[in-house]
């Protein structure tokens, strides 16, 4: 079974090994292994120990694992290579991978690396992929794929396609394209194994197939393959000439890398960091929104001396007691009303306008508002608090859930109209910003029914 | 191209036609399109309109289109169906699809739309589904699958493929079985064309193959499937033979459903809501999380009122000033760590002994919380704050700094090994906590250092 378990046995004694240099025991345990596993492995050594490893082993498995390799991990280990050995490692890799791998490099060792490559086709498809922007289809797609003319017979077309499959790895559906490149339409393998062979390929493939343009957004593509669930979807350009593929595994690791965003950013965390990332590294990403939190925390500093005087009247000095109170609803009905937004905004659900959007907003506050402050003005009955107290801080409390799930609703959509994206307003610059403006309206609100 | 925007304008015509009994333009409309957008027209009409539509179209699409539409309105739809219609659209699909749509009707239809099935084998097959539980790796498989005995020739093969192939959608590989229906192995289908038609499948299959057992746990099947990227994996029982498999389109959905549920966690949200459900159904999503939260709040008022007497010391005051920042701050901090714990866990990328990351978050929090709290002092030299107040609060927020770390990091991983979801921890739960605990800490560390 695939399930490989990394355990600490097995990596102290790799480590063992590479001290020793004991290369027959590393290959002979190393060589069954998957790529993606000796990655996992490679991640968990030291830089001169995964050096060791990958110019060791043969680059059939490095150059797979390599790929696999965290980003940053794999831009130091390339500075440990010659611009030989990385393109040796490159030259068994899909043009994808390939590409991805000579992006990360310095702009000097980029064409270093180039000129090594042997294979001139593979070369001026890696040339090609370079040229991409990031995050749009061509910067994921692949050259590789598997394509016959139309006019074809399918007995040719089997053997046009046995050639071409030599060069990749999986495939899912032979594109049928014209004279001049144009994408027609697709052939399934399944069709071609069950059609007669004396058919030519024009009779029997199919004229309907889906394709995104290479200057796609790729949460786009992600979007189209998943709703349709494909497994692999061709690229063209504006003239709709074939130019590569999109396959699901790439769309996975768009998906879940979208959710750790966001999922990061909802958390106040910059950067694409992991629990095992250094202190430093760590540092840069969560410092930022604390000392965005930390001003925040001034500010209400500030509004809270406003309202100094009323700590010498022992009736209305409660007031500050609730001052965290009033903060924790503000943030989180913010963060709820966002997230709810942000969710609907990526899975294109947030349809209609935002006046009516505003308005359900308004009226689920209202509810919640209502109740949460029956148990507020129930609690001040219980402790024998002033009604007048209990009813202006509940009061307070609706104003500010209201006006908290307003702004946690405008903000990720007009965010996400001036192209911003609208995930970072689920982090704590909503429930900073709600903090003060919570505080504000509680005392403001609290100072129009009391009136000192 | 596959693309097709749903716009307001289509969608009231479709409505007016179904006001018309306007059946032939209907069809002719939405003949053309995918089943996933029949499904997303579906989600956008009244109850009575849908219905409207799936009796009128045929089922083959209708089957497809139904499985994709959001659950709640899937099972308010079929209310209107009788057990024969349904079972009509059952009979169209996948098994698993099938055995999920019956799965969630009420226990006395089940049987009656189980009764209306009238293929045996996909009766069977369905009934067998039904008995996984959710969440296991049985309860994502198909039955529909391409195997062959190993014995075969790869001629006998390709024609026995060809039959099988005929009731399976997309065929990925082809499972090699013993006489007894054991996983030896698999066949490509780039394989089997390129391979001499004379040769045996037991020369020519690969004895490789992942696998997962049935009960295996869904999240567990997706890291398995995206880790070594695969499209498809067969799934076994404990005796190795073959019961069914499962497809990649099957674990984006998991992937998105579990990203898209830790981010609602996060955000204090409960139960799966979208931006257009009801405001009862988003009620009940969010408003046990704000009660948690007015809870919290309402701890912290008896913290702050044990201080209270603080208040009539101008120098001491100010003290309160700072509530807001400190609850923030223990918020953010908390948040932070337990988002990277989560993050963590999902990954297992959380290695290493529980005291050691304890450390680490420790040594991370004094590097934050020492340059907030530099932040702090010069704040207080501007607004000409007297020093030992400054110094006070300063001191006493490193302190609740490196505690709601602590807290974040602990509770994730505690909870990860009861069994329970650590994502919950990062919602909330944690900020609720926080701010009492950090509220508390803060006043009692400014009682010890200025004694009153």
């Amino acid at each position: 079974m695939a399930n490989f378990q990394l355990d600490e046995l097995f990596l102290s004694t790799l480590k063992a090994w590479v001290a020793e240099q004991a290369d027959q025991k590393i290959r002979k345990h190393l060589h069954e292994l998957h790529y993606a596993d000796i990655a996992e492995i490679i991640e968990d050594l030291e830089l001169n120990q995964a050096v060791y490893i990958i110019k060791l082993l043969d680059t059939e498995k490095t150059a797979d694992a390599l790929a696999e390799v965290d980003e940053d991990f794999r831009e130091r280990i390339m500075t440990q290579l010659s611009a030989k050995e990385i393109a040796t490692e490159v030259e068994e890799l899909d043009t994808d991978d390939a590409a991805d791998l000579i992006a990360e490099l310095p702009d000097e060792r980029k064409e270093k690396v180039l000129a090594q490559i042997e294979d001139p086709e593979h070369l001026s498809d890696i040339r090609e992929l370079l040229k991409y922007d990031e995050d749009t289809a061509g910067s994921l797609m692949a050259k590789e794929l598997v394509k016959v003319k139309e006019d074809l017979s399918v007995l040719k077309c089997v053997n046009e396609m046995r050639a071409q499959a030599e060069h990749v790895t999986r495939v899912h559906s032979i594109y049928v394209v014209s004279a001049t490149n144009k994408l027609l339409g697709r052939l399934s393998l399944k069709d071609l194994l069950t059609a007669n062979s004396r058919a030519k390929v024009k009779d029997i493939f199919i004229p309907k197939v889906d394709f995104v343009y290479v200057d796609e957004d790729v949460q786009e593509v992600a979007k189209i393959m998943s709703k349709y669930d494909l497994e692999a979807i061709p690229v063209v350009n504006k003239k709709k000439q074939l130019l590569g593929r999109i396959t699901i595994d790439d769309i996975v690791d768009v998906i879940k890398e979208e959710a750790d965003k966001d999922y990061q950013m909802a958390a106040g965390i910059s950067n694409d960091v992991e629990a095992d990332d250094t202190i430093v590294e760590l540092t840069r990403a969560r410092l930022p929104w604390l000392f965005l939190g930390l001003l925040g925390g001034l500010g209400s500093v500030f509004i809270l001396k406003d309202f100094e005087s009323i700590m010498t009247q022992p009736q209305l000095r409660s007031l500050f007691f609730y001052t965290p109170l009033i903060a924790a609803m503000a943030g989180n009905v913010g963060v709820q009303s966002s997230a709810i937004i942000v969710q609907g905004l990526a899975n294109d659900v947030v349809k209609g306008s935002l006046v009516k959007r505003l308005l359900k907003e308004i009226g689920l506050s209202l509810i919640n508002g209502f109740f949460l402050s029956m148990v507020l003005i129930a609690f001040g009955l219980i402790v024998q608090q002033e009604l007048i107290l209990s009813v202006t801080v509940a009061v307070s409390m609706m104003g500010v859930i209201v006006v908290a799930a307003l702004i946690g609703t405008f903000v990720p959509i007009v965010l996400d109209k001036r192209g911003i994206d609208p995930a970072i307003a689920t982090g704590p610059f909503i429930t900073t910003s709600n903090d003060i403006f919570g505080i504000f309206l509680f005392f403001y609100i609290a100072q129009l029914i009391l009136g000192f």
